[in-house]
């Protein structure tokens, strides 16, 4: 009886998306275009940054049949093509054709994060053109090699329909081909406006775009100075929970508590190790398989609890910077004033991250109004952002406080870096109010708001001074004649001297606050 | 060389959700909690209705310390009781034990959709009080089952530390305890607002709350008219993928095209398959077995581009219907007016889905301004309203255009049941602005604002009148006494009837618009 009603069936990782694509940023024709291309491109730029190869990728989109005189859905042609290092042949068919197979889950800044943008992007290729996705790729230069694959969605496994090999010509790299159901004409905006940003956020790569009308997009790159390599992180003790303090001690080689805990917990050394098993009131020499499943209760509890670790370090994170920042801005943007600020590292639940905050105020900033540009780990986020932490940050500051006029022309980039941006979708659209991160926003926004605060009163004040100088420039030579006639002298006192213009001028004129 | 930088993996779906736990609404201490109540009691409520049992659901949260005087976040024991039909017992390991195993992946309306709500709060527990769950079940209130279990996370599979049985004492139904690290404090709002709403939408359902503080809430059922169980259907044309035709193929029995269509697909007969496949050209009697990749690829172009397929049939949802809407919206909210609209059914990518719109006015609303009551099969959604496509379509409303005075206290109320809620995060916070729902939203809030435009306008004519009434009320006594005497009379004319106040007043009262 019951059975008849309640069917109970287990299904696979692929076909849980596959049935839930609107989890992935796969919602429409025009989204998924989007995801397919973003995912693609940021595998890209990650691949290209972990071997420090200054990244040069080029994105084309082409309608499939390119004598189509349909409108909009239809099939499109997207091809990602990088000079990074190439991925081993061995690995191709599941990196490509398996959800949760991927290189991306260590503790480090990547811009993916899941593991499963490319593979969501070939699944949606797949259901909605019936065409396998192509990949050549290249370790050496010397050979490459090539893989047409399809998914087999109930099994989560790929499907090898062809492979061959051929010369590579000199060049490392890979070279990804889908066909998907898309919607150009309604992403067009949102997909120049990413790599717009994209190219504020990596100004050394060089990205080339070619839209389906054939034109042409360049961003040049404007500095050949990369940020080192992100490195993997021992996970912190505030991050720390029951699964994974039993997987290290499952993993450990040491004998001793101390060793077990300064081996394997970030920025943890022998003494202070030892003064938290004194803490904890386990012995230092104890063996670490020997906790029972109430000692280890007990030592996540001391764990989160114990107020002498040291902050998470972030020294394995890559933020922008303030230069690269104020120069992104001002390349961008063109506005009268930028102030920027970057935020001292933090870490949430023992995952480091730093905040930089932009603000940029008038110039070529139009129309008026606050406008917000998002990145979290050199990605920009362009959608759902009114509930990310950034928007809630922005609108619950005093404005009125740092006098800034109702309507201001003002932008704000917020840029997140971490090893572990939280986001609240699986197509990275927002981030999570973590009460950690709200705070270190809301404090690097407050410094910018005063740095604006002190501009705007200086403009304010010399705009007085000017006006002052006006009128004085207007009286101050008919006093001058007047006094001299009466004086009876023949050369009139030099007072322009006194409307000195210059020095205003150039009080303004730095009007960069770092 | 590559190998030793790029490191590829696989991970289990268990593992996948336990490193990115924001993904399903486990952010915080307080939001764990949170969705963790919600998780187990909407899995309650779901098994009741689908045997026609009217639930009766026992939700209690209590420190798992009764002594603690530890402040929050602390662990907390959450326990769900119902009435339902129980798990058969061979069923409860996977059930309780493995993501991506469950009852919920049928094209039916349940509160369920990603059958893994459950086991990420078990999982969370586990990982933050390193404690099993445990589940009592009994489907034929004769013989109960209890397990203990874990989940083996790297595995995604379930461990079960106990099982015992014992007698049932005649009632069937299942109860699980767990213990997760929560914040009650910082949770607390929410978890009331949410039971306030449960009870608002599920009027025929028994639902008893006690919170750590011992403090009882309980929502008794206001009707014993249950909604009948939602059915399954089968998937619609236009929602058809490559993929999704490739398995009918796979698994259906028949070798002609035109009754493989008609049996496979909703609302399709013979007739209509006979037509649409003269349109794609394909024979009516060659068999499904026989189609090459390319016929598979136009036979589901052509599928999207035909136009003769009926709409989805709605008979497989169960809206909430006018009358139960009125009825929770005015003992919740204490409105002066009500309107309610249903749009008929309408689909997107072929589920079918039906909007349900109230809109409240004055009362008891308070304080001025618009209130957003969230629904989803009868699931109140109280997180991330601002990225909803209801905010999205209240925002985009010209509300001058209904003449609302600024401010006016309004709530409205949205409700959308579909065999297919297209929700954004695994943890069923918010809703994607497909354009589909995005337009009967709009059409539906639009009626309501007609019904309040009409209301206000006739309680202004009314107000104007009564103004009237209220001059002439202090004259006429005077003029008819005037006229009295100056025309010799001695018995005043009967103006009281002119000045009759009742017949306004019933002209305001009925002020329910349906």
């Amino acid at each position: 009886m019951i059975d008849e009603r309640i069917e109970f069936s287990e299904i696979s990782p692929s076909e849980f998306f596959y049935r839930n694509r609107d989890l992935a940023g796969f919602t429409s024709p025009s989204r998924a275009l989007y995801s397919a291309i973003r995912e693609l491109f940021e595998n890209s730029l990650d691949a290209c940054e972990l071997y420090s190869i200054l990244p040069d990728v080029f994105v084309r989109v082409t309608p499939l049949d390119p004598y189509t005189t349909d409108s909009d859905p239809k099939a499109y042609s997207i091809k990602v093509q990088d000079n990074g290092p190439g991925i081993p042949p061995k690995h191709v068919p599941k990196a490509f054709g398996q959800v949760f197979f991927g290189s991306k889950f260590q503790l480090k800044q990547s811009r993916g994060m899941f593991g499963m943008g490319g593979t969501m992007a070939i699944l949606y290729g797949q259901i909605t053109t019936n065409k396998p996705v192509s990949i050549t790729t290249s370790v050496d230069g010397v050979q490459a090699f090539n893989f047409d694959i399809l998914i087999d969605i109930q099994e989560n496994a790929p499907i090898i329909l062809k492979k061959s090999s051929h010369p590579a010509e000199g060049s490392t790299g890979t070279t990804v081909r889908l066909s998907l159901n898309g919607d150009y004409q309604r992403a067009s905006q949102k997909v120049r406006e990413y790599f717009k940003q994209a190219a504020m956020v990596t100004p050394y790569a060089n990205i080339t775009f070619v839209d389906p009308y054939g034109r042409l997009i360049i961003y040049d790159r404007g500095s050949k100075s990369m940020p080192p390599p992100s490195k993997e992180t021992l996970p912190h003790p505030y991050g720390m929970d029951v699964e994974a303090l039993r997987r290290l001690i499952r993993q450990s080689k040491e004998d001793a508590m101390v060793k077990f805990i300064s081996k394997n917990f970030h920025r943890v050394g022998d003494r202070v190790a030892q003064k938290f098993l004194d803490y904890v009131g386990f012995d230092q020499n104890r063996n670490p398989k020997s906790l029972s499943n109430d000692d280890i209760t007990k030592f996540i509890r001391a764990l989160h609890e114990y107020d002498n670790f040291l902050q998470p370090d972030a020294s394995c994170l890559s933020p922008l910077g303030k230069k690269n920042l104020i120069v992104g801005i001002e390349k961008e943007l063109g506005p009268e004033f930028v102030a920027v600020a970057t935020r001292p590292p933090s870490a949430y639940s023992g995952f480091p991250f730093i905040v930089e905050v932009g603000l940029a105020y008038g110039g070529k900033i139009t129309p008026p109004g606050t406008k917000l540009f998002r990145f979290a780990n050199r990605i920009p986020l362009l959608y759902d952002e009114a509930n990310d932490v950034s928007s809630k940050v922005i609108n619950e500051v005093d404005w009125k406080r740092y006098k800034v006029p109702q309507n201001a022309p003002i932008a704000i980039i917020t840029h997140i870096c971490s090893t572990r941006i939280p986001y609240k979708t699986v197509g990275k659209e927002y981030l999570a109010d973590r009460p950690e991160l709200e705070k270190e926003l809301k404090n690097a926004l407050r410094e910018t708001l005063r740095k604006l605060k002190l501009y705007l009163s200086k403009k304010n004040s010399i705009a007085m001074v000017k006006k002052k100088l006006n009128i004085y420039s207007k009286y101050l030579p008919l006093i001058a004649k007047f006094s001299t006639e009466l004086s009876g002298e023949k050369r009139l006192p030099r007072y322009d001297r006194l409307l000195n213009r210059k020095q205003i001028q150039g009080d303004l004129e730095d009007n960069t606050e770092i």
